[in-house]
């Protein structure tokens, strides 16, 4: 495993400051170096990606797909080892952590099949009308266009599907945009082997070599120059409110603003109507028990926050829940700080708001550190809508029961909400119908509404929307899970009766690409 | 003509301080009374606008496109009235503003014809898999949904087109957004008249009250008011680089950021090719010359820079365009304000920078105030290179030659060049071919790219694209002029599971509305 910094797809003589991965199970080192990277390596990369950008952007779209898929080939074919070390430097479970290797080169093939297909580009094309009076109507061509240099911050909780080739990546690369990945400091080795395997991939393929960049730190600087750099045009991250808007705020301050498309979590609130929790209320509690629980809660989509009206129902609900989180094991969380820092929120939130513990987890593995412990607490609307602390995520297996004495009061606790990635509604098929203003209200908080399921589990499609009103993203016009991703690395340009030959394949007469375009006010994919 | 502010489609009874509409051709007060806004105005506004969007948001599409036109009858209603009060106020003749009335009617039936048809909320369908291993896929279902309250400050170049019912506007309203519009001093008669239209079309099709309000200001306290406003979920803004930014900034410093979309000027560069300035000079420099003076040089698309290489055909150029300036008669500009910022800057720009001028209007019409005096300047590539405040707008009829020895010294120039609303290119067919590095650049610092033609004009169309990267707009990837304006005002919702009946008639199955959609990766408008 090589731990040297990638600039431009070739490994960095120079490196500075040595790093280590840790296991979180047993704090122990594991193998590899890793380098520290350097404000003049981020300088490179950057400089290297905006070179490469010349070339790779108007790239034909056959070889840009090819590159993708070679990217998942060159990961799937480092298999074992990857998932081994991805497991020993996050505390996932190998399972969990094959699914999500599938997952991950599943997206780049997903990517490399919507640009292979070329429609997505958007071309729209108004003809010219030359006897047009009082004026003549020129001919307009628009197609969508990439920006340039893309930085990218790996996420701790997807070692592989949110890291270096992850869906930030394969988006910005599906687009026509370098990348220059900032590697999670949770996860050094498996960045270093997918790195490894883009490097491949761009000499088998051969790319320009700028279109990628790794860089390692354990700290902030890099992340800070690299999103200072005046030749980036645009950063994704996913991870905690605070270090998503500490991003913002510096691009914010860059004299050329850039995007920064944040996910900063969200605590998912989950509505159980009455007939639902009537008739339902044992599977419920089990079905959610496992969706608080699953991957130690280290998921945004994770559903912090449950809303329900007393009832009996509801008691026998609370019940088993208790029950099931009561011998739920713990389990290995990413990072000592994640872990350190869940213990006290979950902790803080019961002593210092005086809410009620309804049940914690009574199994701990005493031989592994950093363990989660699993957390459900009580609070009445009333308090809830009183106490906006209430409301900001605890990231990890906890969640909270808002207990309101009627519908009304329930449909009050909503008001009270901040913009989230998910919301969903428990209901039988009868009773959705009489809460039609609720549901009215609900869709303005949130990039998805699920329907009897749980948050947890993102579908990566073309209809998926991961991204909802602020503070859970900060930019709820896009999605970072799905084929729609590709739209925050690009911007229409126009041509004005431009030259026919001169203009790009998508926007040539006769549609060359055979390609879904917009002509004269009318979609057709027509071609000769 | 009822100048008092209009809160939810009414005139308000609170008015405070009086303000009087200026002739700027005259500096004569015109008739009408106007009443500053408050800030309880600005609360009454998007509180009612907030209430209104419950509502309008999930309206049925036959009637939002039916609202739309019928603003564009009532607006048409007024007729003369309206011309002859918008050519008072603005200083601009009848004739222009003739045109900019059916450019504003016809933008609002374009956005009506849009949201009639239906496709543009990009409906997006995932089937379910229940079947699929290792886990099954939910049906899920994308389309784009309405933000909320939009914010409009009316622009003063386009007292119709870019102000109270002008494309902002409109396609707020087309995208389901309720709007306060933010009237501009330069035209309160006109605000006034085109409001008292858009309260009728309201009243006429039943709309939700709160979908529109108007308020009047001398001074920047009821923007700033609106743009802070917690209800505000949006801002539109064309204008100066100094207002684009003031209003950006505000917009940062709320708890919970909202999008604003400024259009904040540009120099529209122009590169004359070799071959083009050869064997069409003369015919170029009037061309260009009637470009740089039309509407007295204030459009956001006015060429306020020419590039070319020093040749006898140049300066055959430039004879010719130093002479057709020379005789171009004065021209009222749109306010004081605007005539004194322009004489102060074309004036310094001689003065303080060391460029050469290369001829200014002799012909001013002496009975007016305001008056404009067409002026051209000259300056070599390296001295332009070396002055980075030459590139600034001087907003009106001013353009600057930069003259290069050879193309390359030009192309250098070129990467001088901030973001741009457009760049446009001069060229025999031929010679184009050989400038293919440089296209490859321009392309990155330009929403449109114009062969042969003028940039002034600016098409309303599907396929236009006004808007370019920074400091043009702020967000280069959306236009405020042509149907893809709506897309400002939207965000992306996925239903998850949705109940079949529950889902809006975009999503439902069967397509009852017969409109394109992505179904399981494939576009189609099968309908049953």
């Amino acid at each position: 495993m090589n731990g040297k910094n990638i600039v431009a797809s070739a490994y960095t003589a120079a490196n500075e400051k040595k790093l280590k991965a840790v296991n979180p199970a047993t704090g122990l080192q594991l193998d590899g170096d890793f380098f520290k990277a350097s404000k003049s390596t981020v300088h490179d990369a950057l400089t290297s990606a905006t070179i490469a950008f010349q070339n790779y952007k108007g790239l034909n779209k056959a070889l840009k797909a090819a590159f993708l898929n070679a990217i998942a080939d060159e990961i799937a074919n480092i298999g074992e080892e990857l998932v081994n070390r991805a497991s020993a430097e996050s505390g996932l479970p190998l399972g969990r952590l094959q699914g999500e290797l599938g997952r991950t080169t599943g997206q780049l093939r997903l990517f490399a099949n919507l640009v292979a297909e070329g429609s997505w580009v958007g071309a729209t094309i108004d003809m010219a009308l030359p006897e047009r009076q009082p004026l003549p109507k020129p001919d307009i061509r628009r197609m969508l266009i990439p920006i340039g240099p893309v930085v990218v911050f790996g996420a701790s909780n997807f070692p592989l599907a949110f890291s270096v080739a992850g869906g930030d990546t394969a988006s910005a690369l599906a687009s026509g945009c370098p990348v220059v990945v900032k590697a999670h400091p949770a996860h050094y080795g498996t960045s270093a082997l997918v790195g490894g395997a883009i490097i491949k991939a761009v000499e088998k393929t051969g790319m320009p070599k700028g279109v990628f960049s790794l860089l390692y730190d354990d700290g902030y600087s890099i992340g800070t120059c690299l999103v200072q750099h005046p030749l980036t045009k645009a950063v994704t991250f996913t991870g905690s409110f605070r270090g998503g808007m500490a991003l913002i705020n510096l691009a914010q301050q860059r004299e050329q603003p850039i995007p920064v498309f944040a996910e900063m979590g969200s605590i998912n609130p989950v509505v159980f109507l009455p007939q639902a929790m009537e008739n339902q209320a044992e599977e419920l509690a089990k079905k959610y028990a496992a969706s608080i629980t699953l991957g130690a809660g280290q998921f945004c989509t994770n559903p912090g926050l449950m809303l329900a009206v007393q009832s009996p129902a509801l008691e026998k609900f609370k019940s088993v829940l208790k029950e099931v989180i009561f011998t739920f094991p713990s389990a290995t969380m990413l990072t000592e700080g994640i872990a350190n820092n869940y213990s006290k929120l979950s902790t803080e939130v019961i002593h210092k708001y005086g809410i009620a513990l309804l049940s914690a987890s009574s199994v701990k593995n005493y031989e592994l550190l950093n363990q989660s412990q699993a957390m459900v607490a009580q609070v009445s609307a009333n308090d809830f809508i009183n106490n906006p602390k209430l409301s900001e995520e605890i990231f990890g297996p906890y969640s909270l029961l808002v207990v309101a004495k009627n519908m009304s009061e329930l449909e009050a606790a909503t008001t009270a909400l901040e913009g989230q990635l998910t919301i969903t509604l428990m209901a039988e098929k009868d009773e959705l119908k009489d809460y039609q203003s609720l549901l009215n209200k609900l869709m303005d908080k949130t990039g998805r509404l699920i329907l009897n399921g749980v948050p947890t589990g993102v579908e990566v499609c073309a209809a998926m929307q991961h991204g909802g009103p602020f503070p859970a993203t900060n930019d709820s016009r896009f999605t970072s899970v799905g084929s729609a991703a590709i739209y925050r690395f690009v911007r229409p340009l126009a041509y004005q009766d431009w030259d026919r030959e001169l203009l790009p394949d998508e926007l040539k007469d006769g549609n060359p690409l055979g390609i879904f375009r917009t002509v004269n006010q009318k979609l057709t994919n027509e071609h000769e």
